[in-house]
């Protein structure tokens, strides 16, 4: 065990925010003071935070959290979004350069940064600029991500939460398309993993009506064929004069190319990134689509409606209880890595209660490589799939017991 | 008072669904079973209920409501969606005549019609019909419309709980374009009346932070000026990074050109209404513009977002408790009304306490004419703006009460 060199904390968000990254950062935060930070002879002195990630660090924005009362922070818990402001700044060399300016500056030894990808990235990328240079700076990178598309990790803080609102959504809009009936689309998020778009199949209840929505459940995993779909649109059509479809945003046909970015004109982030979120454009042109495919059938365009669920995915105020307490421990543990001396890291979750068959879920933390997270982007494997539009048990099983109890709807 | 004439009941649900339509539903069948429907001397003999409305009605579709059990009703009734289905059916003389043919198959004197404009105007020319022909029906429209649009009641059933859906979905957003900072759009539902768009300022709590969104409001019955538009964009971006938009998908120009149908091309439904909901383009188009018009001030455009919010809006499982009551004191107070002799006529929703300045919120019902709801579509009053972009202490007053306590949150 290394020993802990004297310092102050500081704590970021990036990526984009969702329902529990806050329970992750007030995590730190009371791990730390748990561990005695601020304390007359504890290394760690104060706890900053950083605004709007390390833009905010390299800007010297930041804020003191170690003088905000529990009160406060449990009210900061228990919101959705990034409280401290996030970022999609990737650092390059020369923006790691300031960074380190920033530590030095504000003699920020410990550095927690809570994200996804990119975020991880970064977090490896400052990690090791401070290893090759003489800054003792120990890095440690809290997962967060709705797309719940991190190695290692069984899911992701964030994911369970924006499952539950899917799940949510497509069980209500399935009514709501069961009384009015037609074709209708929702557009969900995730860039290149399917999870929360496969987590539309929730909303179907085993015990339910068998002829629940979603009716087909497209994932970037499965390479889009647009003849394939339209020809299983129009069999659920024929059968029950309705269907409703769960399209993730990251569809792509079987060269990998993106059906969303072929369809629509989108602008790119700084990581490069075409706009698929915060656009209803994929879904309205796979409305068209389905609308002049389906019209030679009997002469008339059925009734073709799309609604992109958007950015309410992420931030939705109904957190799965399960997601609430696993962002809130991954912070705690990120501090106790620190205050154990371990130099760098990132926290895993790893299941192990299955939560199901009998089995009470139940899940425990690792520290795991920067290396193993970073930049890598984990993909839904097939065996989650039953078919190429719809999910398996299997899935069920392993992202039922993550989002909590649905409300149950009475029938006729 | 009339004397009751021997028949069965029958109670149809038409247009968009609601989260509280189920509640007016059971609240009619609740209504006639207290004063004994189905007892042997009643003179109401059974419940029937059209499936899909009036088209249910005309082809045989029809349920036994009597014989539901208390739970299952309670079950029903709150569930979002229109559990007997709806339809959009507006019927013209031979479809009326249809209706009369079903009426006296099924020895139907009692119908009862829960919906909007729309419906209640089928409402109206069914009772007229029924009026110029020798067949005793007695016809009572329970209001519903998210839209709020309906005249002489104070408000709608199925419109305070969208509004507490779009408050909170702005409350929520408005965290998220802080944390990632941009100029966000959300488009509303309500095609000719504000109302539904004006209940997203309620998403600022007044003891809050002055520069929480949405920044803009703009609502059908302020004539929409893009120059003005992007202006306050750019005025509010400029002071605060970040602008949240709140866009009625009923927006027009100062000639009652709707902007929607001169950006986007739609398609139109029975009553001749273009295409707004169940598309992003709206959203899409204004993002278009908006990038275009602010990228010169700098060089770069903005970013910009649209999320439309789409049917969630009317069917989220989260009702206003005033919402349900309401909803479910309109159904039996219909069936009250028909008990009593009543020949025909529309319940209104009146307000006896206003639900401010410490007067506790109240409201009663009371037996309006059909002719004075019928097909009409009342406007959001000016005094429930301040300016052009902006709602006023007015309407705050008026729709704060109605949504119910709204998530509140930490900040640091």
């Amino acid at each position: 065990m290394a020993q802990l060199i004297e310092g102050n904390a500081v704590i970021g968000q990036s990526g984009g925010p969702t329902a529990v990254i806050n329970q992750s950062m007030v995590g730190v935060v009371q791990g730390l003071l748990s561990e005695g930070a601020g304390s007359p002879n504890n290394p760690i002195k104060r706890i900053l935070g950083m605004r709007h990630g390390v833009r905010g660090l390299t800007t010297d924005q930041l804020v003191d959290l170690s003088e905000k009362s529990h009160e406060e922070l449990e009210a900061v818990a228990a919101t959705p979004s990034a409280a401290l402001g996030s970022t999609r700044d990737k650092p390059d060399a020369s923006y790691c350069e300031r960074i380190f300016h920033a530590c030095e500056k504000h003699d920020i030894r410990y550095f927690f940064y809570i994200g996804g990808n990119d975020s991880s990235d970064t977090c490896r990328i400052v990690n090791e600029l401070a290893n090759k240079s003489s800054y003792e700076l120990r890095c440690f990178h809290v997962p967060k991500t709705v797309d719940n598309d991190l190695p290692i990790n069984d899911h992701t803080p964030g994911f369970p939460s924006a499952a539950r609102f899917v799940a949510t959504a497509f069980r209500v809009d399935s009514l709501d398309n069961e009384s009015i009936p037609g074709i209708k689309i929702n557009v969900v998020m995730g860039r290149h993993a399917g999870f929360l778009t496969a987590a539309a199949g929730l909303a179907r209840d085993p015990s339910g009506h068998p002829d629940d929505g979603p009716h087909l459940i497209c994932v970037p995993e499965v390479a889009f064929d647009l003849d394939a779909f339209c020809e299983r649109v129009a069999e659920v059509y024929d059968r029950l004069g309705r269907c409703q479809i769960a399209v993730s945003e990251g569809i792509q046909d079987r060269d990998g190319q993106s059906i969303g970015a072929m369809l629509i004109q989108g602008d790119a982030d700084a990581h490069g990134n075409v706009q698929l979120s915060g656009s209803g454009a994929l879904g309205d042109q796979l409305s068209r689509i389905i609308k002049e495919r389906l019209k030679p059938r009997n002469g008339n365009a059925p009734r073709v409606r799309a609604d992109t669920l958007g950015y309410l995915q992420r931030c939705w105020p109904d957190a799965s209880p399960i997601d609430s307490d696993e962002a809130r421990r991954s912070g705690r543990y990120a501090a106790k890595l620190a205050a154990s001396g371990d130099l760098d890291g990132s926290v895993a979750i790893i299941r192990t209660g299955k939560g199901y068959d009998g089995e009470a879920y139940a899940s425990e933390l690792d520290r795991i490589n920067l290396e193993q997270v970073a930049a890598q982007t984990k993909h839904m494997d097939l065996e989650y799939m039953q078919g190429d539009f719809d999910i398996s048990q299997k899935f069920r099983d392993y992202c039922g017991p993550l989002i909590g109890e649905l409300p149950t709807f009475g029938r006729l």
